[in-house]
């Protein structure tokens, strides 16, 4: 991380506030940027930290001067001894901390990670948090979210029980968002509860005044006090500071690798909107503002014996496989995890639901094997019908399940759920069916 | 397809004209449809292709009463004698037809399906394309694009440089829309060619006068005649008839399973519009504007030798694999593809092109093997940048290139074609390299 190959040479150091002038080209004329030296990201292009809080990499080859404008800050450990009274008034916010962006901090200035963020940590870097609920922090793991495994998911599952138990009103779990989704959908299948399970991440880390996770976690713990059923995913909705998305935690999915709003809803709306509007701007103070885009009743509904505010099934059946097609791609792959002892694979087909007849004898294969065989599509949006072309027609008559608009992803942690707890008839069955919001159910639906 | 059980028990059948009647709900009056019965499409839903031409799907729960305004025709077959006389003002136009949609006439009135539509029987459907240029049709196959294959893609470059070398001033190649981007990126990757190569499709049967393949087919054909180089995908740009986008074929991708605006420039912008402004709406006649949105001059420049319109280089390693990465996915799967003597693995990663921890085994493995392994990200939109967090560093490390701003499906077909026809060392630098127009340069980048 910090890694300086490209400022060889160079009179500048990772954290120096420097002024970069670029060449003027034939149809450009030469640029100025102005900002603190970060770790490098290629050989050849030198990055900075603007004051705006953004990043921008400017290729070498295209540099015509840089100025120093002053050296580096060493960087300096803040430790705050934080006394917190409980406020009978307010709700009781558990903020269970994973890992991930939102729960690390990066010092540019000097180029140096802190990864250990601990939830009493965010407490202190969003002290505001305490103005809205009696803040109980929790870390139970710190990995990256592209290292989470469905073994954390079960993890997760059981502190979110326990909080609930010891009279949480709502979980905030700060969590990386490469894979958040995923957990989310774990989450959703394997937690029924009362009070709002809302993950939330940022792209950008959370020390920085112009970061996203510092939004991020006042708007998810807001709406940790909203008095929700169910699990969410809280982002930004666009790439400014202006609102955030409160996303159904079975229906997001990322959609960019490095934007604020990378979070969105396939094939659903989100929830609810957080607008953030400036009360003060030099101080940076906000009003938030909750908007409800879905039915807020059945938001606030009890998903489960009104005398329980939790209960959670943990169990995951892990040998299923997430396939996406290809042209070329040939049915030796669904005879090797057949073989394997898999239980189940879920294909990403192409447009409706397809998949060529090169893998026909493949699919046929795994089902002979006793494998639950389900569809979804590579296009994203959009929903699985397999009954407009013959290719679906003959998937379907083989015994390969649509998951409809499911998105791919919740679609391998629910089969992985239902393998688990149901008979194979009964999963087979519960696949293709609405079981948590994960599918949406039509009355009239336009093709076109 | 013309299944027909939705309908036991009615007074109705395949392509019969009625209306259909809702029952009022507690918070929706009822509403009345009317149009053709179609084949079905599930046991409890019944199908109506509307005058407008959208279809609707109307649970028969919901329904309160089917009346019969008219039975079904029986169908008509039309054959029309052609006389193309050559037009020495115009360009030569070569449609080449592969199959799918736009190449398929559905009658919903009869349920019959006519999928051998060839380059002919485009025309007779869309006589305007004669106004264009001077049309030769070929229909070199008849498949849905979900059975393409690697080699049928060269099965399609070598048409079209026998046609180039003929005579044609332009290509368009009529092709089902599931896989229409992967044949695009595989043609710029195969063919080197001063005139325009444009595939194009439709979501929705070419002989409905509301269908999106005569107006495809006509931007397209009228696109093959502006004199451009490279290979470009052209469908619409919203989900009404009012435009059509051009894509660059190695950029684009199909992103919702259904509408008609299904494909999108991914990490770029189309290159061009066609804008379709009605000229007389009763006949639904139209006027035909292209804009550029990228620079015309660059689009129109030479890509090959001035003197020579089309070169091809056919050559594909097809032992090569696209591997989404999925929370619980392991390293077996990498050794599996390596052992079976595949040559290249293209990851489909978490964010900016991570894996988990339980898979560098696999990849290092894999490598050891001797197989090429790059890295795209499944976030689809947005940059792969390992050099970011951890992660993405050790992946370096092992040897995995990064494919930047590349699609997953261009980098899977990329991948073959390199290995086909460079050393290793070669193909391994340039995967990561720009060499077609598949990543997008850049001097000054936005992480945020």
């Amino acid at each position: 991380m910090s890694n300086n190959n490209c400022l060889e040479n160079l009179k500048t150091d990772i954290g120096d506030l420097v002024e970069i002038t670029t060449k003027a080209e034939a149809d450009k004329s030469s640029t100025t940027y102005k900002g603190n030296i970060m770790p490098c990201l290629k050989e050849d292009v030198i990055m900075i930290k603007m004051s705006s809080g953004y990043n921008a990499g400017i290729k070498k080859e295209k540099i015509e001067e840089i100025k120093l404008l002053s050296k580096g800050e060493t960087p300096k450990h803040v430790k705050t001894d934080l006394e917190i009274n409980k406020d009978k008034k307010l709700k009781n916010i558990s903020i269970i901390s994973t890992g991930g962006t939102v729960a690390s901090r990066v010092d540019y200035k000097t180029g140096a990670v802190h990864p250990a963020f601990t939830a009493d940590d965010l407490i202190m870097a969003v002290p505001e948090l305490l103005t809205i609920a009696n803040i109980s922090g929790k870390a139970v793991m710190n990995i990256l979210s592209e290292n989470m495994l469905p073994t954390y998911w079960k993890e997760v599952a059981e502190h979110i029980e326990q909080e609930v138990k010891n009279g949480a009103d709502g979980i905030v779990i700060a969590h990386g968002t490469d894979t958040m989704h995923y957990t989310a959908s774990a989450l959703q299948f394997m937690v029924k509860s009362n009070v709002p399970i809302i993950l939330v991440g940022a792209q950008r880390s959370s020390d920085r005044p112009s970061s996203d996770a510092a939004l991020n976690l006042i708007a998810s713990t807001k709406f940790a006090t909203e008095g929700l059923s169910g699990v969410y995913v809280l982002m930004h909705g666009e790439n400014g500071d202006e609102y955030c998305y409160l996303h159904e935690g079975v229906k997001v999915r990322k959609l960019h690798s490095s934007r604020r709003d990378a979070f969105k809803s396939v094939n659903a709306q989100p929830v609810a909107k957080m607008n953030m509007l400036s009360k003060n701007k030099k101080t940076n103070e906000k009003d938030y503002k909750i908007e409800y885009l879905a039915d807020e009743r059945k938001l606030k509904q009890n998903i489960i014996d009104k005398n329980l505010n939790v209960q959670i099934n943990t169990k995951l059946e892990e040998r299923v496989a997430l396939l996406k097609i290809y042209p070329g791609i040939n049915s030796d792959i669904l005879k090797y995890y057949a073989d394997k002892g898999y239980k189940g694979i879920v294909l990403e087909g192409t447009g409706l639901g397809h998949a060529p007849e090169t893998l026909f004898e493949g699919i046929k294969y795994a089902i002979s094997k006793g494998l639950l065989v389900a569809m979804t599509t590579q296009t994203i949006n959009g929903r699985v019908n397999m009954n407009v072309y013959s290719n679906g027609v003959e998937l379907q008559k083989m015994g390969v399940i649509s998951c409809e608009d499911m998105n791919a992803e919740t679609a391998l942690v629910k089969m992985m759920y239902l393998l688990a707890n149901y008979e194979f008839k009964e999963a087979k069955d519960l696949m293709g069916k609405n079981i948590a919001g994960e599918i949406t159910e039509f009355s009239v639906i336009d093709l076109n």
